[in-house]
């Protein structure tokens, strides 16, 4: 650890610096994240009631509360290596232009072609299926980073990759569409008549657009109903923010290489898998009460699940195929206001995180969309990067607390996670350029209407 | 120099080995590049006609064939540092994929939010024009990448930049003039109301699509009819080509670095100054006798400026506004078929390559876009970057290459130029992966018809 090292504008680690192991924060959490419950039941999911849906080393690692290192299969550390280390940037600019003391750093995920940090989880997803025997996997995609992550990712490793694509999404990102072609998934719009509850939903409702409820149940019984089949995921689960926490590892080395200690740790949260991927180390030293850190998660205002959600067991999905899961949630038939253009749409939330939220270990804070893309429009212009709408209520934070810093004269140090690069979110950057984007902030009614429809159980009341 | 270490699968350089001086290779040819001529005069430009139109201190680069090295000035050098050095790549998937006994390197220059080399050159552009204590500057763009790079550059340094699209483009690529517009350009379809020279244009073509050349005439005119502004290109010049040396510089540093010498440098070729500028430093070796490299650019059967055309004077645009340069050229009325895809729709080629060329310091490879289509899906899938079709020339070449060593045996190392990213290409993309991809070579009868435009002088038959 050496400190006081000219700081480069990016610090990129050597290859011998890289993680070769995942850490498994809920390890050293006293108070474990709740167990995944059978809906029927309401008993804790077990091994063999998750393995016909997901891998047996993912059901593995979604159930494992212990062990704090998970070691990375050496394919998979060969596989980062084609596009990690990712860079931890110091926005030397930005620092500039805002005219503050504040030392901002960020990790930046987005130098992939599936341009976020979806990819770390979904070679791992990927890989275990492959060690499994398996022929393929299936998952649904909303606005399509998830779907092009695992299509690259199963490319690599020479698996069938059927995605399930929101309807309105396949007609409307066409270009997303073809970069998961190009990779070789097959990519169908759902609502499809390619799956049974498929069929009865374009029934129920002919020419409806799809959602990822439905995505979501279908890609399951896909899985589920074609021999050599899993269906996978890109968030909320256990296991994905377990892959993430490799944008953490390499943080914590590179800041740690360079005698450099946040004050305060920012990420936006959907699902929480990035957030929760990023902060894992830096919790863990709080967690064993070596070090403090301030670490807030940022939501957008429209889909405010930490901030406005309540902490209980809920579906995953909307179309009530997955486990109950315990978590801060908008109720699984929460869909935000169509105006909604910056991602982070999930109705619940990462239940290590939520869990960490709940202990007080993260603060969480909400954002209106256009001064997201406000703050995404200023950090374009001087850092160079077009960022992700969703990343970009990281930025939003980051600067606000920069600028906090500017009245104070505190010298803090800032690191927010930019997840991803915003090239296919032009259509929203278009309506912020017109100056057409609207803020949406649902009313109490409005969230009292996804409530009423959380399953009731003993122990479950709000 | 250290030979034998072990070899990352990406080489970043430290900042600290990061080029300061752009290398010039003019200086180191005998056979200088023949001098930009007025086609009025037929006489070479001076600095005093080429001023109104370029800022100063690149006229001066332009006209400079005698300095080997140009200092990159701080504030350059400062921006380079936010997104380079760019990777130098081992592509060892691809090796795997291919088995071949070949060593596969790449000069990734994607990683920006430009998405290619331009932003090299466009950021020194805009410095220049900054330090002259101009207002703004104006140029053309076609398919965007420049355009992008530029408006990037002149946001950075709050310089007005004002965008002449060509009209189809800024209708079919809207996410493209998306980008300018986030970073604060003006961006007009071309052609347009704004200017004398649009004006007649629509007023003889309505409905017209627009043209490159017809771009060029509009952005010359708005930086020559406006106080305080001027007119920047984003390939061809000499003085763009200078800019992009920073490519090859990094590279030999790196492959110097790690004792790697490559026996064969492949480049896709537009107008030349990417090719050019990773090239330079291996050329230069060349030039003085050190050393001997098997250097190849490719270019696009459809618009085969090295393989077919003719090296004589003729105008850098259709417009014919700008001055003649000595070229390998297909005439500058010539337009490839609208059925390609690929880019590289250039009708000359740079000066100094095209000297280069003829002199016999490279050959030269025409490919047709099926194949390269074919090419860059097969290293998306195996390298993860999806790759711009244009760049995609120099990897169609690079796999040929490889192949032949399977066949051969031959250890041979291959280095090639991947000049960008293709996630504003998905349209070209959906076609290849639809099957409804085409070839086009031009007839002997084509090319006539280009080369009958060619201005004819003493001294410039063809």
């Amino acid at each position: 650890m050496a400190a006081n090292k000219e700081i480069p504008y990016k610090i990129y680690l050597e290859e011998s610096e890289m993680p070769r192991q995942w850490y498994n924060v809920r390890a050293d959490m006293k108070n474990k994240p709740a167990p995944l419950l059978n809906p029927e039941t309401l008993k804790p999911m077990t091994f063999d009631e998750l393995r016909p849906v997901f891998c047996d080393e993912l059901v593995k690692q979604e159930l494992d509360d212990t062990d704090a290192y998970i070691d990375i299969p050496e394919e998979i550390q060969k596989f980062y290596k084609m596009y990690r280390p990712s860079p931890l940037v110091r926005a030397y600019c930005l620092e500039e232009k805002l005219q503050t003391p504040a030392k901002i750093y960020y990790k930046f995920e987005g130098n992939n072609t599936s341009g976020s940090h979806k990819l770390n989880s979904a070679i791992a997803q990927a890989y275990y299926a492959k060690q499994q025997g398996l022929k393929g996997v299936t998952t649904e995609t909303g606005a399509g980073q998830w779907g092009t992550a695992l299509s690259m990712a199963c490319s690599y490793f020479g698996l069938d990759c059927q995605v399930y694509m929101v309807k309105v999404s396949y007609e409307q990102k066409p270009f997303r569409r073809e970069v998961m072609r190009t990779y070789g998934a097959k990519v169908t719009p759902s609502p499809s008549d390619t799956t049974a509850v498929g069929r009865k939903i374009l029934a129920e409702h002919p020419g409806t657009g799809g959602s990822l409820g439905c995505a979501i149940s279908e890609a399951v019984e896909a899985a589920t109903s074609q021999e050599g089949y899993r269906y996978v995921l890109g968030s909320v689960l256990s296991q994905v923010l377990l892959h993430q926490t490799v944008i953490g590892l390499e943080t914590k080395t590179a800041m740690d290489k360079y005698g450099i200690v946040p004050d305060m740790i920012i990420g936006c949260a959907g699902g929480g898998s990035n957030l929760g991927g990023l902060i894992s180390p830096f919790v863990g030293e709080m967690l064993r009460g070596e070090r403090n850190y301030d670490i807030i998660a940022v939501e957008p205002a429209s889909c405010p699940s930490l901030t406005r959600g309540k902490f209980v067991y809920d579906f995953c999905d909307t179309g009530h195929v997955c486990p109950l899961a315990k978590m801060y949630t908008l109720g699984s038939e929460f869909i935000p206001s169509p105006n909604h253009a910056g991602g982070l749409r999930y109705h619940g939330m990462s239940s290590i995180l939520s869990q960490l939220y709940h202990d007080g270990y993260m603060t969480a804070r909400s954002v209106e969309q256009t001064a997201v893309f406000e703050a995404a429009e200023q950090f374009a212009r001087v850092e160079g990067i077009l960022p992700a709408p969703e990343s970009s209520h990281a930025i939003r934070v980051a600067i606000d607390e920069a600028l906090k810093c500017k009245e104070t004269g505190e010298e803090k140090t800032i690191l927010f996670g930019l997840t991803g690069t915003g090239y296919f979110d032009m259509v929203a950057y278009e309506k912020y350029n017109n100056g057409q984007m609207t803020d949406y902030i649902p009313t109490d009614a409005d969230l009292q209407a996804g409530f009423d429809r959380i399953p009731k159980f003993p122990g479950n009341e709000i």
